[in-house]
């Protein structure tokens, strides 16, 4: 079993354990990264989840989630832009290597999506000094496109590395094969996105057939119709060399596990991507 | 209210009346086309459906469904392709003016979906003879990704094109903003579908937040977030005049509702799009 190069977000285990037990577990399974949530970490206190994290030798491959720049007024812009300077200031005190937008849907009783998608572009500029300042830099997430309404209106490798394009360094993208593995350009944006330097994180788990909730029923990688090893390839070649991160919502499967199955069964189809 | 232009997708009232029924209430309330499903006509008999519609002075915007291309052997491409044919004798014995196609997602066990989209290419082009022998041309429908897997691999207008490009004339596509509408480019890609003169099909609905199934919880244009007067005027810039169509599948609602309520909402919305 192959534990090098994985990284646990710890949603997949937010119902088993409170932050500190998660990262333990992990540790003792000999998985080097973990990513965890802001609220995650909230429910413990900053200082308490970093020195867990600190403590049992874990690295951070990315901290769970900036974004939501999108409101239906500039108050609530501004109110976004600064509790995004706040998650980056927590990022860098966990000692995270990015921080993961989901960037915001459109704003209640809108719907012009190309307004939402301004007020992003805009709110990523008006972060990224403090992103710059504090070291952590910014891993734009593109979401699948039913999320596109109130989760996330950047919903295509392209978009996301097309805004990136515009900020310039400290700017890249996190590649979420459950978001992405769809898209009849993923090939060629996944190379554009190496040969530009913009791979900040690389998450995977699966799709399920059927899939039953929009939202929480994403399936352990093996278990549905994505083309992981294919994948693997793709991101290989564009010269990404980070961890590997499993990220898994699974309201009536996965969460209703033992926390130690779930990670183990996580490190048994990591190795298997690689087959 | 206006009814010129209108279609009604049959499935928008297929738990509350069969085929001629529901004919003769879109006929009363002045609604020019409808779009009947297969397994609708099969219920009573493709000569009853036909003359239903004719003698309600009906017109037919197009015949759902035809695709389904993918299969796990070549016997299966083959009963898909035959079973092809069949939709479009049956689309021509209706008036229908295209075959709206639905191309099928990965075939069961498989993950290659590049191999399943050169399928759907193939089965295009096996069936493309007998389109122009009945005089009923193909309209690719670009289904929503969250269909990637079990239904449509076909996910954006740009690929959609792309395939109807390499087959020549008699095939185009059936734009449906509840698949599109998050597209970054949908606004070049619609005017290159008017440019290359391939709108055979425009259907309207629209996406509820929060959407509550994948498949049956379409909204009824208004209540959700689509921008429809954006589109209306995007499809009107590409030259198309053809009928608008509204096709709402929607278990938990619509479906439930008395089918003249349903109508009559329709025809309410359909006039509030050009608002």
């Amino acid at each position: 079993m192959k534990t090098e190069g994985l990284s646990i977000n710890l949603a997949t285990v937010r119902q088993q354990w409170k932050l500190p037990e998660a990262v333990a577990a992990c540790a003792k399974l000999g998985i080097p990264y973990v990513d965890p949530w802001r609220d995650q970490v909230a429910a413990v206190g900053l200082d308490t989840a970093a020195k867990a994290i600190r403590d049992n030798g874990l690295k951070v491959s990315g901290y769970c989630r900036g974004g939501m720049f999108p409101a239906a007024d500039a108050a609530g812009r501004q109110a976004a832009i600064d509790d995004n300077k706040r998650a980056l200031d927590e990022a860098a005190a966990l000692g995270a290597e990015c921080l993961v937008l989901v960037v915001g849907g459109l704003p209640a009783g809108t719907r012009d999506i190309g307004a939402a998608r301004q007020m992003v572009q805009d709110g990523l500029a008006a972060i990224l000094p403090h992103a710059r300042a504090v070291g952590v830099p910014l891993a734009i997430e593109p979401l699948h496109p039913m999320y596109a309404g109130d989760r996330a209106c950047v919903n295509t490798l392209k978009q996301a590395l097309d805004m990136a394009g515009q900020l310039g360094d400290d700017v890249g993208v996190a590649i979420d094969v459950y978001h992405v593995w769809w898209d009849p350009e993923i090939e060629t944006q996944i190379a554009r996105a190496g040969r530009e330097k913009r791979i900040l994180g690389y998450h995977i788990c699966d799709w399920l057939v059927p899939t039953k909730d929009l939202l929480l029923d994403r399936g352990m990688p093996g278990d549905g119709v994505i083309d992981l090893p294919r994948f693997r390839k793709l991101i290989e070649a564009a010269g990404y060399q980070g961890p590997t991160e499993i990220e898994i919502f699974s309201a009536q499967d996965w969460w209703t596990r033992p926390g130690e199955e779930v990670l183990k069964t996580c490190i048994e189809r990591y190795s298997a991507t690689f087959a």
